[in-house]
């Protein structure tokens, strides 16, 4: 086969999934996780029951795909909020704030809670560590970070104080705990 | 029946529920929460499953208990703490660094994630907003702890960044956090 013909396939198949997932999204924001069937998601995408079980086993690896294309989604905003900011010190503010505004607002308890025990989102939890790890060790070289305690566990304060932030519909208040976790970080006199 | 009667009984159940707690958690502990049965329990206080039974209904029953009991003496030893010290601020930090060593200490993962969940828990974690929201509160009054957020806002802070002290084994990281946490309160200029 000519390898234009397997890209459209694949390109094909990519938008398939795409839909799906955007489908089981829509069906969960609408009538909730218990709602969810093949069936439902089928009827939604047009596509026939028995040609969505190519694609997926059931609704829970549906569900898993979705939550896992949403956190590569975070992922990725927070990697651009990275890459416009050159200081260390204001990128690490940049990112940290932007990432405190993604968990108040996306934070779907429900339907995460369902999803969270996933290998996923173990491994995008160690990605993240990794990301806001190397934030606050370039922090910590300009002298915008305290250096009393390994990047490590400022990594540990930051992702735990931070997640302070689910749940709270006031970004005014997501702003100011950001500022309170930043305080936090300051060398110290 | 004699004022004194009742009492004998009172402090009688009170011990068979107290030996019946300390047998589950040191079945628990020995062998792991899926081989607590009432049986094991019976057995090691020398009570009959009968009577046993009398007193709790079930093996969840026991183990709830134990929790909650655990959780008491922990927010009777903060209490202690607070009241040993008087300065607003020194409190705080005494408090602070006592909550985070037991949460570094006592935090039993397996067990606790089941118990969790139960209504007693929540409870305990509005007693524990509440405590801390008064130190802050105070502290906050004598200049020791910002005021450009609430105190609730302040004390979400605390007790999502003081969990970041779960599962840590050195006591001299439990203390670089809490230092890192109350930086982070202090009045910025």
């Amino acid at each position: 086969m000519p390898k234009l013909w397997n890209e459209t396939i694949e390109s094909h198949r990519r938008a398939v999934r795409e839909a799906t997932m955007d489908a089981a999204a829509e069906v969960v924001a609408e009538s909730g996780l218990a709602a969810v069937t093949m069936s439902k998601i089928a009827e939604r995408t047009g596509i026939g029951r028995a040609t969505l079980y190519k694609y997926f086993p059931d609704v829970d690896a549906i569900l898993t795909a979705w939550h896992e294309r949403q956190i590569a989604g975070h992922l990725h905003h927070l990697a651009e909020v990275r890459d416009h900011t050159a200081d260390p010190g204001a990128r690490l503010a940049a990112v940290l704030e932007a990432y405190a505004q993604i968990l108040a607002h996306h934070h779907t308890g429900a339907i995460a809670a369902g999803l969270h025990r996933g290998d996923h989102v173990a491994r995008a939890q160690q990605h993240l560590h990794e990301f806001v790890r190397d934030l606050l060790t370039a922090a910590a070289e300009t002298g915008e970070v305290r250096d009393d305690a390994s990047a490590d566990e400022l990594t540990r304060y930051v992702l735990h104080a931070v997640s302070a932030a689910e749940g709270l519909d006031s970004p005014a208040a997501v702003h100011r705990l950001v500022a309170i976790i930043l305080a936090g970080l300051r060398p110290q006199r």
